[in-house]
Order: structure tokens, then sequence, then C-alpha cells
């Protein structure tokens, strides 16, 4: 792929177990400015969005017990959990993934919960990163 | 602690057991330009420092057995390993963070490969997050 000096990280995904204490230790004890708190209805979490200067911390915590959050929280505990770039034409980047050899969890964008297409790389193919991929509308 | 503005992310650490193979993928398949690569004897590491618009990937190779970094790698394999925010003033830091009873991993600022003060934080008071806090010099 042709190096993307706009390839941006827009956030780091953390899994909670509780986003009420989560957010007490990012925000008034690391003074890490909340930004928004949502309900995630189809991805079946509630998540938390700080500010850094230069990017986001999103802090998730799952709301039903057969969400890939859960199952994740279940097996290795609150912890670091995915990282998500930003680029500039999805559909372009699918395509280019596909042609690397990438395994993509979608193949077709998902609609993120501001109304973004997204999509997610494995991690077995990443080393053992999971990748979210989003364009911004 | 006050609502810090400037808390910067300055990387995401990865865990990788071949340096090469993974610079292959983030560089040449993913088109994340490669800054630099370099050994770091104190901590029995190498890294490669990928640049994105916004922040860095540090992807890090132990180079022996018994460093944390060959620890977490034998116990939870490839993956995300840390994330690092870049302060103002490390030393002020250090005391507000024992003032919220943070579990410090180092008391007093390390010197990093660029000559910067640094500290980690143990997952274990951040969520399962271990975090860097460091100090441009």
């Amino acid at each position: 792929m042709r190096k993307n000096s706009k390839m941006k990280l827009d956030h780091i995904a953390i899994v909670v177990k509780d986003l009420g204490e989560a957010i007490e230790t990012y925000s008034r004890k690391l003074g890490i400015a909340l930004q928004s708190r949502q309900r995630v209805e189809p991805e079946g979490v509630e998540i938390a969005v700080m500010s850094l200067d230069n990017t986001h911390i999103e802090l998730v915590q799952p709301l039903q017990d057969n969400s890939g959050v859960a199952k994740f929280l279940e097996k290795r505990g609150e912890g670091l959990h995915h990282i998500c770039l930003e680029v500039e034409n999805i559909e372009l980047l699918i395509k280019a993934l596909q042609a690397s050899g990438f395994k993509l969890i979608d193949t077709k964008p998902r609609t993120g919960y501001k109304g973004n297409k997204a999509i997610f790389v494995h991690p077995s193919s990443t080393h053992g990163v999971l990748i979210e991929f989003y364009e911004k509308i």
C-alpha cells in the first residue's frame, strides 16, 4: 500500500468492567477530559470518549454477556482492546487490505455510532492487534 | 489532577516476535512510514518507530528471555503492550499519581532511549493498561 501520511489514530479502546469507575480513574484522577458517554445498542456496549491532546481514549463496558467485548473481558480481563485508524477512503482500503492478504472481520463497512463507515481487521494478520479502520463522514 | 489538555499520546507499543516481519506488515502492507529502528540494550529489546499522522506506533521485539517484554510475549502472545503519554513535568506527575493512589512501577524517572525521563504505572491501578508517562527533554 502507498505510504499514507494521512493515516491518523482516532482512538485507543480499553475494555473495562465498570464504566463509572474507569471514568473516575481516567478523568478525575488522571485529568483526561471526558468528552461524551453513550450506549451503543447495536454493539451491546456503553462507551466513554476521553480527549487527549492529539487523539482519544475510548473506555468500553459490555452491556450483554454475549458481545465480543464481554468475551474479551472474561478471557483476558480489563485492558487494551483495539486501536482505530482513520482513513480517507474505506472502500479503497478494503481492496488494498484484501490484496495484501489481511484477514478482515468485515468485508463491507459497518455503520459506527456516529454514522461513520468502519471495518475491523482480525488480530491474526496484524501481530495480535485488533485494528478498526474508519472513514469519517 | 487538574484537567490536562496537554497530555498527548506519544506512542502505542505492540510486542512482536519478529521485528522484520512486523515492519513488513505495518510499513509495506499497511503503508505506515518506518521512522527508525534501534536496539535498546538496557531494556533488552529492539524497536521500530512508525509514524502515523498524529502519533506513533512502536513495534517491540524482546532480545532476551528474561525481559518484561519477553515474559509478556510468552504469557499473552503478540499484541498491544502499553501506551505512552507525554506530560510537561514528570516530577509533579509522580507526586500527583502517588497522591491519587496509583501503583507506580517507577517512583523515580528512568532514562529512555532518547534521553527522556519516563515512568511506568502498573496496570492494576489503570484498569489493565500499562501506561508509560514521559517528559520530553
